[in-house]
């Protein structure tokens, strides 16, 4: 093969948002967390990202480009990465082509790498979680890595510590691991997604005028100033981590309810707690989640439970389709959107669950009637930006289909 | 004597804020804390109780009014504060006037009671700890009880918890104690006003949409759910408590700074990590606290400390009168008043430190330049209601002017 041959390779990864939350490291290099953490997989028809990875002898340098745009690669959490997925490189063949590189051949081999999020990436929701998972699970298999996934989970783990969630579908357990060099600091899958298939989850995207701290300030600020913070990892998060695993395996919703919800409050406890205060939480957030508050106690027992990452956006999982058309309902009742936005482009995702709420328009959404477990009923018309309606969903895949490549098989350059 | 004789007593308490904060009992009908606080006593010419109690033999029942109103006095706090101190009356006489009440004749005679509060009674400004100390340091003298300041502190406790601060003036000190019957739960004052009496108090009276959880009701639900109260209460505020009362001694601000702050946040934290959550402060809190960390640490030493009670109002402790003035260009730089609101009305008490701060009008309000150390120069206007500027001050005082008394010295009813 006379022409410098592109050998790509395409995957899928999802996001994934906490129900028991990981906040602080204890070895910042390696990303070793405080405590487990258990999360619920994201479908990705609605958040994941797609990542296309190639390697040719006619690249001259490691490049990617995020969401079209080129960004430096040379951060200490993708050398990281790419380090780690090179010493596990394995060879590869493609006699067809006449593509033939061994072992030791990728040390020298460049790589172009383009990811592309089916979301916005800056509206915090998890970005850097797909993206890194996405990155590692690619290069593993363009590389012909032969380690499984959670041995993968380790080392986008030193990416984004979140990311090593992402490499499972279902509900997945990080273990924050006992040994010093991060090996056993990895992610398995308590159950896959169809063993709680009726769950329903929708993210408000919410909209803020304040700078966030970034996670990873703020937890390295929580570990250095927080005096509940230990206490959190060491005493709490253990016991609610056997109680969610059991709440889970038995899709007991009232439990997995009671135990998202409080991990959640606690997470920003202990971000309050810390020097500077760190607020994620804004009055939109506070407002959503005395909705919910409010509306499980009239019912008696927990319809939705709530969890909020580094952001105000609220992540409301339903117990079945009915709670999840209900709750939104009462979510568009208290945030309907601003008059010159459609419908379509303010409930996004899986919009089968409008129609079971019976919205068709925005008239629908301005007839709604207040919540009766409600006296006050306000309304707060733009405070979100957005919904977004999904479930529990897959794992990473790979793509096989050559035109959802994010780069050239000619160039390797992005498309 | 024929006609029938009112004999009357007027006293002046102040309120007070804590700088370690008092949340969760562990005893409710005693109001036993589950740890020792700190308090600030605020001058009483800017926030205080006035109260005039009254004893006659025309009475024919124990009456209240407050701010004018009558109240039923039939709730267990005010008949705790009556029944304890009557069974430490004492005769008393007044020849001139031909009165004599004997020591037994005070569980027979009942009592008027008229309390005002020069401040905003809803406004979240602890109204009912200057209130009950007023009511119980009022009838003491009243009824010549012999007890010290300390001693009727463990009434005024069993009233509102917070009361037993407002006995003493400057700075007090509330012993949680430790035997069953209470009765070692009482204040004792730290230092006098006099002591550090540089410090200047801006307090920001915040706009609210939201009805706020009762401190009673949200301590109670924090005592019950919260896994972090109990670390906090036993092993965080014993050392906070011995470094705060050392800060106070020697006028250490930046450590006095550190742990006010520090305290308020972790109040808050174990309120967020109460179930269901209670949130006190709200997005306009959260910029106050913002204003006064990005300065603080541009200034590289504390020049001023915040705290927050059960509700969205910051109280800001500042250094001296120099700090006092930049905070008060910055506060009203970020949240300058409605445009149909008078100065003269927005920032109330002490208003040299206007003066200091160079404002005179409306005019230099909208001139104020930006805080340097702030890069977003959003303004805030209408998300305070007022500002109060005060300083630390007195103890309660007996007024002995008659005009200043609420009841009528003949009929025994509000004038």
């Amino acid at each position: 093969m006379s022409e410098p041959w592109v050998k790509m390779v395409t995957a899928q990864t999802p996001t994934n948002i906490a129900v028991i939350k990981y906040w602080g490291k204890r070895d910042e290099t390696l990303i070793l967390p405080v405590n487990d953490s258990i999360s619920i997989t994201l479908d990705p028809a609605h958040l994941c990202t797609t990542t296309t990875v190639a390697v040719s002898p006619s690249f001259v340098q490691d490049r990617m480009w995020l969401n079209g745009k080129e960004i430096s690669l040379s951060g200490g959490r993708y050398q990281n990465c790419l380090r780690e997925i090179r010493a596990r490189a394995c060879d590869i063949e493609d006699k067809e082509r006449g593509i033939k590189i061994s072992k030791k051949d990728w040390e020298k081999l460049h790589v172009h790498i383009a990811s592309y999020n089916n979301f916005p990436t800056a509206a915090g929701l998890a970005s850097s979680a797909a993206g890194f998972a996405c990155l590692v699970f690619a290069l593993a298999k363009l590389m012909n890595a032969k380690e499984d996934n959670s041995e993968l989970s380790a080392i986008a783990r030193q990416g984004s510590g979140s990311a090593c969630r992402s490499l499972f579908g279902g509900f997945v357990k990080w273990n924050m691991g006992k040994v010093e060099d991060g090996s056993d600091s990895l992610a398995i899958q308590v159950v896959d997604e169809k063993h709680w298939h009726d769950l329903v989850i929708i993210i408000a995207v919410v909209s803020s005028r304040e700078k966030e701290t970034s996670s990873t300030t703020g937890m390295h600020e929580t570990v250095e100033t927080s005096l509940l913070l230990q206490h959190r990892a060491k005493e709490i998060v253990p016991k609610r981590i056997v109680q969610m695993e059991m709440s889970i395996k038995n899709r007991d919703f009232a439990s997995f309810a009671h135990l998202t919800c409080a991990d959640s409050n606690q997470f920003h406890a202990v971000c309050l707690d810390t020097c500077p205060p760190i607020f994620y939480m804004n009055d939109t957030s506070h407002r959503i989640i005395s909705c919910v508050e409010k509306w499980n106690r009239s019912e008696g027992t927990p319809q939705v439970a709530y969890t909020f990452d580094a952001g105000p956006n609220a992540v409301l999982i339903a117990h079945n389709r009915k709670a999840a058309a209900q709750l939104l309902q009462k979510l568009l009742f208290y945030f309907p959107p601003n008059s010159d936005t459609q419908l379509n482009s303010y409930v996004l995702g899986d919009k089968s669950i409008l129609k079971d709420a019976g919205i068709e328009d925005l008239k629908d959404v301005e007839a709604l009637p207040p919540p009766s477990e409600i006296k006050d009923a306000a309304r707060y018309k733009g405070d979100v930006s957005y919904f977004i309606c999904t479930r529990p969903g897959r794992g990473p895949v790979l793509l096989s289909d050559e035109s959802q490549a994010l780069l050239s098989p000619e160039t390797g350059l992005p498309k």
